[in-house]
């Protein structure tokens, strides 16, 4: 048995071996790679990708997963070996139902669905984008008959970002938080607007970019282990455990999305870094699901990077950077970058309007699904922008256009922005008991124990587990949105109220 | 035979998506990548380049030539496809002999003598290397045993890098050389000195990598297909015909190293980027062979970078960057960076000295082959080159520990470099008496014709033929040290004669 399972983790390690090399592929054609080389790149993928699939549905890998089964289960649940047996069983099972050649048609369609949408962006045309949001939706209903019997059809393009997660499931948490954000959005309406003012004018790319960075390192960035550059749409990746690429993106003429973006993508890097080690070059390595991956980036970002005690250590040092914020105090600073305002770009939202941006998606993914008239979507789309948000939508290109996901036949994925938000809170809230006086600690610029809570009670796991399983047992329940909204509502009246900030609460916890 | 055709070049393809994703991996090692990515990275190398060897000698790659021999030999000789059935069974044929074992050995007594070499030379202990050099040369015997029977052991080695040279052949040019370069030697040591002081200052790299971009715009460099980083020991690599990726390094000490490795690495880079466009993706898309390629970075750093021409246009625009040069004159300045100084150091050697330095490095390449006692080599190393560069070596880190090549199981390759500077000069000839006024047009800062020139009769054919057919079609013969040495000759006659060199003819054509 030992043999066999050494002969799985080898065919494993190869696997991985060629998907962090992709990843590497990836991170360069968005950050370094000349861009004449884009021809040749996106071959070299393909290969990658047709390679990776063919190796890990080679028939060997399911004998083998086959004769170690008993074995997996008479080993404790939690053990790498159980959980890696376990794991890969499941990923191989989905792996082998979908035929070769609807995969390759799948990908192509993606790529040329990528470029119809640059296409369509660029000259605000939605029908131009149609002909291949047809196309994929054809395909992805091929793709959910791979996977049949199912309760709902979302259900199976939901499974390939938050595994075993259920439509109604999603329905329910999302059915509970639009009418509770919505209420929120009509009660800052009502009230006094913060002021933002002072977070436009002349704010140098490099300067933001070294104030980042010295923020990103005393959260742990470790430049023996990270790269932080810079791209048009920042993202992070990984090329192992110990091999962590954040990316970033300054607009010199506002402060604030450029650093916020910034730890956002370090929480995405911290998951991956976090892993145990003993997991690297297994298909375990990496975050559980895209939920709980969001979890961190959106906990880094805003549960401490839009937190009060951060700015108390941190205000200091950014008006020596900027001597601009020296004639704005501490509390002002603090309401700007929490001021919720609804807007047009998803990617741009606030912390209250971003998951009314993705209940408007989901919606409409199932809609999709089940049929709408594309020729509809742009007009539906700017129906709700209405409905939700109170806004009016100008064109398609700030509207249904603004994403790349439709095009590129990404369906499913959406949703897990928004219960990044909801699982970050969860989270947060477990964490604040146990470390009652973690905010104290971030005024002091100590984020030492907040790491090794998550690292403790998510990171090194990886993919040991479902991502249910791993949510119970980092929260101790399912999905909640209660924390979210709790925490949301909290913030808004401590932004929006009439007291002093700096006379309430901590803002969570 | 179509379908055939197609099959293969389908399955060579990948192979080369493969091989260029190594390319990748292996430049982002040396660029970017944190320290502590490593270990893992050293695995997906090896993970791709197992892939990559189990593909290519996968069974129905030799029944897929068998089948297209005939069909290729029906073909123009020149054709594309010709010479891709042609190549490619030459490169299957050696592949299929070495077994995997043997393969994966090497490999690993590579990595472990690569490791060692660093510690041999940071200690300075060559006694440490020795073990690490026994076991390569043992491998390497034992690669040699399996291309059974040869003239020569050293030609199997050879043949990794330049394809069907003999050892006697290079064996014959080396000794034209190294009695001709000896006395070059002697006689510059009989001469007075060039004024090279004024090279050392004030440098900062930034202003000196600045200067150097702008340098390699002019030759031909393009941010669309190009690009140029920072490295500690430069070098230059290729992901694709049309992305190209250099290194350079600066030392802020001193002027010239830094513009001139990286005219040596645009070379390399020309070379590669100027492969016809149709043979992407192919095994055909590189340079022919290790001479041939270091003899474009070698004719683009020497023949182009230290001309008289050159420097006459681009010599007011360093003393702008660098004002300090503005109390040097031109002539000055042109007999500083020609200057012919034996030193210990390959990589930092003059023209004339350098190929002494493989020289030696052959000659004891083929006597370990022999059997030389290795506790005798920092010996022998050190004696000769008190006989051929007049110089005592301090200690072994500044002698035969200085490259890397031979604990990193690399034999046979140094040859190469001398080689490409003899061919540098025969292509040289060539292209000057088909572009007479070729340094005119360099001191009118024109390089156009040049490349043109070269990508016509050399970069444009890539793999096509054999370096020796490849050598025959661009210069009309086989080896020949003449031109070399009547280049290097009339170079010192210019540097130290007593005549103002401005008043000599063109240094060569």
């Amino acid at each position: 048995m030992e043999q066999r399972l050494a002969e799985l983790k080898a065919r494993l390690a190869e696997i991985n071996d060629l998907g962090k090399t992709a990843a590497l592929l990836g991170w360069d054609q968005r950050v370094f790679m000349p861009p004449a080389g884009g021809g040749v790149r996106a071959e070299q993928l393909a290969t990658i990708s047709r390679i990776v699939h063919e190796r890990f549905t080679d028939p060997e890998v399911g004998r083998l997963l086959d004769e170690l089964q008993p074995y997996g289960e008479s080993l404790p649940y939690d053990s790498d070996d159980a959980s890696l047996i376990r794991t890969t069983r499941h990923d191989f099972e989905k792996a082998v139902r979908v035929p070769a050649d609807l995969r390759v048609e799948l990908s192509r369609a993606a790529s040329h669905g990528y470029d119809a949408w640059h296409e369509a962006r660029a000259t605000n045309n939605a029908e131009f984008l149609r002909p291949h949001l047809e196309r994929n939706l054809e395909l992805r209903h091929r793709y959910v008959e791979c996977f049949a019997p199912y309760d709902d059809p979302y259900d199976v393009l939901l499974d390939d970002y938050e595994r075993g997660m259920k439509t109604s499931e999603v329905a329910a948490v999302f059915d509970e938080l639009k009418p509770a954000l919505k209420a929120i959005v009509a009660d800052v309406a009502e009230r006094e607007p913060v002021d933002t003012s002072f977070l436009e004018g002349d704010f140098p790319a490099e300067q933001q970019k070294e104030f980042a960075l010295r923020v990103l390192e005393m959260l742990g960035f470790d430049r023996t282990a990270w790269r932080f550059d810079e791209t048009a749409h920042p993202f992070a990746s990984s090329m192992g455990i110990d091999d962590i690429r954040l990316t970033g993106r300054y607009d010199a003429a506002r402060f604030g999305e450029g650093l916020f973006a910034a730890m956002h993508e370090f929480g995405h890097g911290a998951y991956e870094h976090g892993v145990d080690k003993a997991l690297d070059r297994t298909p375990l390595a990496r975050g559980v699901s895209m939920a709980l991956h969001e979890s961190q980036s959106r906990l880094w970002e805003n549960l401490v990077g839009r937190s009060r005690p951060f700015w108390r250590h941190f205000y200091s040092q950014l008006q020596e950077v900027f001597p601009v914020f020296g004639g704005v105090d501490e509390a002002a600073f603090y309401r700007a970058v929490n001021a919720v305002k609804p807007s047009l770009i998803r990617v741009e939202a606030d912390q209250v309007t971003y998951s009314l941006h993705i209940i408007l998606r989901f919606e409409l993914e199932r809609e999709m699904l089940g049929g709408l008239d594309l020729r509809e979507l742009p007009q539906i789309w700017n129906q709700r922008m209405s409905d939700y948000l109170g806004i009016d939508v100008p064109d398609d290109a700030h509207g249904v256009l603004q994403d790349v996901h439709w095009g590129s036949g990404s369906l499913g994925y959406f949703p897990t922005y928004a219960l990044g938000n909801v699982v970050s809170l969860q989270i947060w809230e477990r964490l604040a008991a146990d470390l009652p006086d973690i905010e104290d600690q971030f005024a002091r610029g100590e984020f030492g124990q907040l790491m090794t809570w998550l690292r403790e009670h998510l990171y090194r796991h990886g993919r040991k587990f479902t991502p249910a399983e791993t949510l119970e047992q980092v929260t101790g329940s399912g999905l909640d949105a209660a924390p979210y909204l709790r925490y949301l509502r909290r913030k808004v009246e401590e932004i929006y109220g009439t007291s002093d900030p700096s006379s309430t609460p901590a803002a969570v916890g």
